[in-house]
């Protein structure tokens, strides 16, 4: 790999703060810089040793980085790469840890300088949990890290990222940005809205008998409302094509329960077991679940 | 408790198998009598020591009982009380396993003679899994357990199963069946829809590259379609009005994301973030999560 010296972190949420701890734990010739917009943040940071160094300022936070690791909500990152632009050194690879991906691939072509190499990265690793103190070094180890590349991008960023995700302990796929944005519409972000939906749709004095079932179903609502509105907003079609998909499915359901119609009920439901049943050989396979 | 001699458990799946094992483990001085309608399933419970006696005929399992268990899927209700009635000791307890409670008392009220008493049961647990080979002599330990009963349910037998389920490890909550099947029809049924058409409404090649939230939130939905189709068969128009609302709010937020409307999508995930906040803090001062 490239000889690194620095990588810097925008953002001190869980993502950034992890990225910035696993990068601690494994690249240990490499100076980690963390900024986060928040003072209390930075203070939380700094006590909890996320980085070598916590910086005050942007500009200060990503002078001299080798790579800058934005881990901010994704409308930020426009605004963010404006800022950062004229401070980046020459050959500086700019990357992300954003659940979209083609907004932030036509943000940094318009704002970053010729200078700079672009490349979106998407570890799939996260949690409901929320907030620097719920980091962990590991929260990436295991994952799976998708790279987004257009006819534009630097093949040499491209297998530094590829290098750097892997040491800490991702698999690496490699896509274009709509096809990203289009797969993670449905099998993302779409369950996140099928989830904050169900808990809407639900009585609060009748969830206080629900059972686990209830619990796993909804457990990505409790995610944080600035990040996900950011992931809706940025790949809106996508969702909303896929909530028209989901709808398609509950009113077939719907149909087959009004109806007392068992053999359509008994159909619809075996189709799902049987394609989760080879969703999770394949995930067992490729040891991403326990 | 009123003297119990003999337990017998009608149906060997997960629940039923799971069921016996808890009376063995709990009631040293009961005789636990199983009965599958399965030769393989009979095989299995034997060779896994499920019950003191695994017998071949149904009329054998429950003559001699003090409390007879169903554990077969609800549809079979019917059926079953029909044949038992003439086999029940007199003063014996009739009660199930079942997911839905309106129909199982019907049943047992047009079924089952005057010298028995039927209450209903349903113990919060469960997993996707399915069969004898699952089965946990401590799978109910922890968990709710409903009870339900109607004006005519006999008050001593519903006291009898209130101390025989607490002694299993489970807090009792005891209300209507009508009731009980508006309420699990919201809490449950209806999350095990909701999976089943995420999935439905999901490509397998794309459902590769889903993370952990798509695994959790697709969970329930490898419950055994034969199961779920009665639970839903059995409370259709309860079912059928969850999903109306699902759709109403699943509609709603994608209004807002057509939109792009932040403030309406960051209000719609705040409701719902906010609601299992409430929902989990109960559930853990009830220690009912872990």
């Amino acid at each position: 790999m490239k000889k690194l010296r620095q990588i810097s972190v925008v953002g001190m949420g869980l993502l950034g703060a992890s990225a910035s701890q696993a990068i601690l734990r494994t690249f240990s010739k490499i100076k980690t810089v963390g900024y986060s917009h928040r003072a209390v943040t930075r203070k939380k940071a700094r006590n909890f040793g996320v980085a070598d160094e916590i910086v005050d300022d942007i500009a200060e936070c990503v002078a001299g980085a080798d790579i800058v690791i934005l881990a901010t909500p994704i409308r930020t990152f426009e605004g963010i790469f404006e800022e950062i632009a004229g401070h980046l050194p020459d050959g500086c690879i700019v990357t992300d840890v954003g659940s979209t991906k083609v907004l932030p691939h036509r943000w940094a072509r318009k704002m970053l300088g010729n200078n700079v190499f672009y490349v979106g990265s998407h570890p799939i690793a996260g949690s409901e949990k929320r907030g620097v103190e719920f980091a962990r070094d590991d929260l990436f180890a295991g994952s799976s890290c998708i790279l987004t590349k257009t006819a534009g991008t630097d093949m040499k960023a491209l297998a530094v990222l590829r290098q750097f995700w892997s040491k800490i302990g991702c698999s690496i796929k490699v896509m274009a940005p709509d096809k990203h944005d289009r797969i993670y519409g449905r099998v993302s972000h779409l369950p996140h809205v099928a989830a904050a939906a169900l808990i809407n749709a639900s009585d609060p004095e009748q969830m206080k008998f629900a059972g686990k079932g209830f619990v796993d179903t909804s457990r990505v609502a409790s995610g944080p409302e600035n990040v996900w509105a950011d992931i809706l907003l940025t790949n809106a079609d996508n969702v909303a094509s896929g909530i028209d998909r989901l709808i398609k499915e509950l009113s077939r359901l719907r149909k087959a329960v009004k109806d007392r119609d068992q053999k359509q009920i008994e159909k619809l439901l075996t189709q799902a077991r049987s394609k989760r049943a080879v969703l999770i050989k394949y995930k067992m396979k490729k040891k991403e679940l326990l």
